[in-house]
Formats: C-alpha cells, sequence, structure tokens
C-alpha cells in the first residue's frame, strides 16, 4: 500500500482560472463574498485573480481590490497570476503571499498565448526575482509549467523540456515550481511518470498540480500525483474554466468533488464540504447559464462520509429492480 | 513506478446495466446493431442482459434473442446477468459464456434488492454449480459482490463481509468473483485497500471491477484496481445506468472514457476508439433524451493519442487569453 499525504491543500483558483473562461463578470462584491465564504468553509489558499491589462481580462480587472480584502483575512495565503515583471511588482506592492509566473513547455504554446519563449518566461523570472529581493519583499515566486503533457498547437511535449524549463525556473530564483495539464492531455500513469521525476528534480520547491478536466481525468490525474508525495492541487469552485474552446467539455477538477475524494480517502484538507457546497450553490446562481461541472453537488455526499453522521442524506436506496448488481 | 497490466479487457455492461436504468426501451434490432458495431469496435466481451422476469425488468426481455445473436460473432465472450438457478438454467441452455449472480454485501440491500440474505444468494450458487456440472456445461459462473463500500440502506460494509462472501462464494463453486461499488461510495484508497486483499484472496479468479461514477471517481477508481493487477472492468457506452435514483448525476464509467484512458496509458484494450464513439454517436440517438455522460464525446481525442496520427484534431487551441496557465 502506497503512503499518501495525510494532509493535502486544495488551492482555490475559480476566482481566476475560472472566472477568465467564462462570459459573465462577477461584480467585486460577488467576488469578495466568494473568498469569503471559501475562507469560512476552510480554504487557506486562494489564487484571486491576475495581474494582467485589463484590456485583455476586463472579468479580473479587479484583482488588486480582491487582493487587498483576502489579505485582511487571518491565515489566508492569497496568490496571483502575474504574466510579467510590471504584473509582479503590483503582486509584490500589494503583498500578495505568492505570485504564480505561468510557463508553456509548448514553445507554439508559449508563442501564441505568452508572446514568449520559454527561456524568455525564465529571464523574466531572474528579473522578478531581483525586483523582489531589491524590495525585501516575501511575496514567494511559483513558476507554473503549462502544457506540460503535450499542446493543442504543437502535440506532444517532451518530458526532458519540462524538466529542463523546471530546473532554469529554480535557477533562476523561482521559489516553487509547479505542473500544469493546460489542454487537459494527462493520463494517471504520465501524471506519475512526471510528477516522481519533478519531485526527484525540486524536492519540497515542487509545489502544486494543476489538472484541467477536459477528458474525465482530473480527479484519476490527483490521485496518481499523490502517489508520489504531491500534496498540493489547483481546483475550481464548479470546475468552472478549464478549456472554453471545448464547448461542452469538462473544465477544471471542482474543488467540491475533489475536497470529497480526499476527505473520503481519509486525507485532511481543512475544508467542510457542506459548507463549500453551500458556496457553490451560490456561487451557480450568480453564473447562471455558464456550464458548471462537479458530481457531488448532484450526489450528494454518502451515508459512509467519514466527517460525521449525516442524520438525512440525499442519497436515496436504489430499490429500482430486482437485480441491481 | 508501478507495473500495470499490458492487456484490460472492458466488458460492456451498457445493454444490461444501462438498459434497465433508463425508461427508454431500445428495439431488439437496434440491440442486435448495438452488439454487432461494438464488436467491430473491437469489444469481445459484453453482457447482454438479464434472464429475470419479463414484468421486473421488460427493457431486457430480449436477452435470450440477443444471447443468440451474439453468440454468432467469434471470439466474442457473451455473458449475463441471472438472479437465480431458474436464469441460470436459461443461461446455460443458451450457451452463455458466463453467467453473472448478483449479492449484496450489504444485508439491508440484499434483502431490499435481492430478497435473499447473501448466504441465501451463495446457497443458490452452490446450486448453479450442480446444475452446471450436471448438463455438461462449460458456462462460467461469476458472483459480482455489490454494495462492496457501503451502501445507501445500511451505510458502512464491512470489508470483512465483502471478503467473507468472496470466500464464500468460491468455497460454492463460483469460477469466478468481482467486487462493484453499486451506489458509488468507493474512493481510490479504499479500491486499492480492498482489491488488494480481494486479489490475495481469489488470485486470478478475482475478475473483474465494477464502479459506478455517482461521485465522479470511477476513473480513478479504475486506475487504483489496476495498481492491484486487476485487468478487467465493467463499463457502459455513454456511461449509461448508475444510480437511476440521483437525478443528473453520473451513471457508470464510461466505456469510451475508459478505453480512451488506458490506451493513453499504453495498455492494450483492443479498441478501436474512433469507432466506438461512432457508436457512442448512434446510440445517443436512439436514447435522445435520456441522461448520457462521459467526456471524450464533446473533448475528442487528443493530438498526442498514440493509436495513430489524426490529422484533424477536434481540440482547438485555447488561445482565449494572454495568460492560460
Amino acid at each position: 500500500m502506497p503512503s499518501f499525504p495525510t494532509k493535502v491543500v486544495i488551492r482555490e483558483v475559480g476566482l481566476r482560472d475560472g472566472l477568465q473562461s467564462i462570459q459573465t463578470t462577477l461584480p467585486t462584491a460577488r467576488k469578495i463574498e466568494w473568498i469569503r465564504d471559501a475562507y469560512d468553509a476552510g480554504q487557506r489558499e486562494i489564487e484571486v485573480g491576475s495581474f494582467v491589462p485589463a484590456r485583455l481580462l476586463p472579468q479580473l480587472a479587479d484583482t488588486a481590490e480582491l487582493l487587498d480584502f483576502a489579505k485582511t483575512l487571518p491565515g489566508l495565503f492569497v496568490s496571483v497570476l502575474v504574466p510579467n515583471l510590471k504584473g509582479a511588482e503590483r503582486a509584490i506592492d500589494a503583498h500578495a503571499d505568492l505570485l504564480l509566473v505561468p510557463l508553456s513547455a509548448s514553445h507554439a504554446h508559449s508563442l501564441a498565448n505568452l508572446r514568449k519563449t520559454p527561456d524568455e518566461v525564465i529571464a523574466e523570472v531572474a528579473r522578478i526575482r531581483a525586483a523582489r529581493d531589491a524590495a525585501g519583499s516575501t511575496t514567494l515566486i511559483e513558476g507554473g509549467i503549462g502544457t506540460a503533457f503535450g499542446c493543442t498547437l504543437q502535440g506532444a511535449v517532451d518530458q526532458r523540456e519540462v524538466l529542463r524549463c523546471m530546473q532554469a525556473l529554480l535557477d533562476a530564483g523561482a521559489d516553487r515550481v509547479s505542473i500544469a495539464d493546460t489542454v487537459g492531455y494527462a493520463n494517471p500513469a504520465a501524471v506519475r511518470e512526471l510528477f516522481d521525476k519533478a519531485r526527484a528534480l525540486a524536492g519540497e520547491r515542487f509545489w502544486c498540480g494543476h489538472f484541467h478536466d477536459t477528458r474525465g481525468l482530473a480527479l484519476a490525474n490527483v490521485y496518481a500525483a499523490l502517489d508520489t508525495g504531491v500534496a498540493r492541487f489547483d481546483a475550481t469552485l464548479a470546475g468552472i474554466g478549464g478549456c472554453p474552446h471545448a464547448p461542452g467539455a469538462s473544465g477544471n477538477a471542482s474543488s467540491e468533488d475533489l475536497a470529497f475524494m480526499l476527505a473520503d480517502m481519509g486525507i485532511d484538507t481543512g475544508i467542510d464540504i457542506e459548507r463549500l457546497l453551500a458556496l457553490r450553490a451560490k456561487v451557480a446562481q450568480w453564473l447562471d447559464g455558464e456550464n458548471l461541472h462537479g458530481t457531488l453537488s448532484l450526489a450528494g455526499l454518502p451515508r459512509t462520509f467519514p466527517a460525521r453522521t449525516l442524520a438525512a442524506s440525499p442519497d436515496v436506496a436504489p430499490l429500482h429492480s430486482a437485480v441491481n448488481a
């Protein structure tokens, strides 16, 4: 039997990866309510937005305000995505706990999405590190390596290139590195292989796994990653986001389904799932008409769920036939 | 790194577990087309129906005819579910390759669904074995242990009771035993633990895993089971079936998503996924209005899919934002 981590952090990225991918623009007051409710449900790491030009992502134009609010919640570890030094300076000034710099291991995807080569992103991370140190800031720098399992533009992505980028990010001064399956091309065997190598390379600085559920494998991929000792995963409430260009396809790993899987496995996430489901119901109303995901909100918690004795489970007996194997 | 099986069989149970759970009654001609197309797509094990009284499951009243047709396809291993000796005699007379007798490890579920205690089912298996041997038949007898991870009626199900039933089924003459998560209560850690013990108890006679996707964990559970060396899984095309009393919840492991996961992991299933997706599209038309599942039919195969070079992938580049981690 494997030994899984006893504690796992679910980093909520719905306010960034989720909201950037959908039509609805949530008012700032509702995003603040989301952050507060997520905090009350026990979430302790939240990516509140991106410091990118508002013309590119108007849905995330209020990131600075959200960061200021989130920093008022005791013990909340607040992160923000930044594409470059300019965004990083805003994150550092605002005392973000962590800034995430995305890098695409696929050169084609990197040029198309970030308008830089991977090595140009790595050079930018070195400048960000210098700026962070010059400011005497404690903001951590995370290099997030996307399209790590393949890419819709160039197809295959060489594992060696992912690991080369990871080493180069660390050499450039990243405090943390992580791996993302940006387009939903990972499978659990590939995850285990790459995450084993990443852990061997970066040790405890290998920080987080980010899986999209495009082909239904997000939770299987998390499970495979757990086996390598990784103990932090990105997820979005109601699974929003992911790959908006594959209509109807599933989005991100959903926070509530992931929280359930981990808790049911006996892994501590600190999350009160019923509170998280209540927040999901609220956000689902706010995002009426958007494509939401996840199954727990439909099926409910099992009667056997270990966290509590459920007096009235939403499950009912499957008395639908004489023979139900 | 673990060593997975190099070959895995996906047993198609959509015609039984799927169709028994939905409103639409498919005409026999369409079921025959389904079986033929599944065979042409490379599926070599199909559960064609149940030998239960037609008044209980009118959707499956044509099981004998389907079995006769399926037996004409060279190399197809044809199985059927039977609740009792009477059904088993029909399966033996019709030369089914395998008959599956369901047993509920949950006593409450057993009484409610099968109207027998587990030990009464085991006694029936002994009678079925005697009848099989008396007939000089080669039909294999599988004891399928359901509600193995918990039950909506009684809650927790003791692992020891699952393993006791498994040993008793083997002692009573079952050639094969399998485990089913009838109500979607399994998680991958629980699967790995129970399947390890089941393999230790039954060896190669531990035959098959059956996972419902009620809480989105079917594929993660299959992956966990692979780690124990189990190499046969039930699944249904479009994920039909599962738990019809949890409206909107996901049903079974979907055959096409499972075939993709396994193939992408480099595991041989013998299935041509594009043909299986074409069959899915056809069945989806036949089952218009029913609740279908699965993600591959929406997202398409990745460009990196190993079985072939895809000239035109249904995937498109996620050029939706300047920063897409």
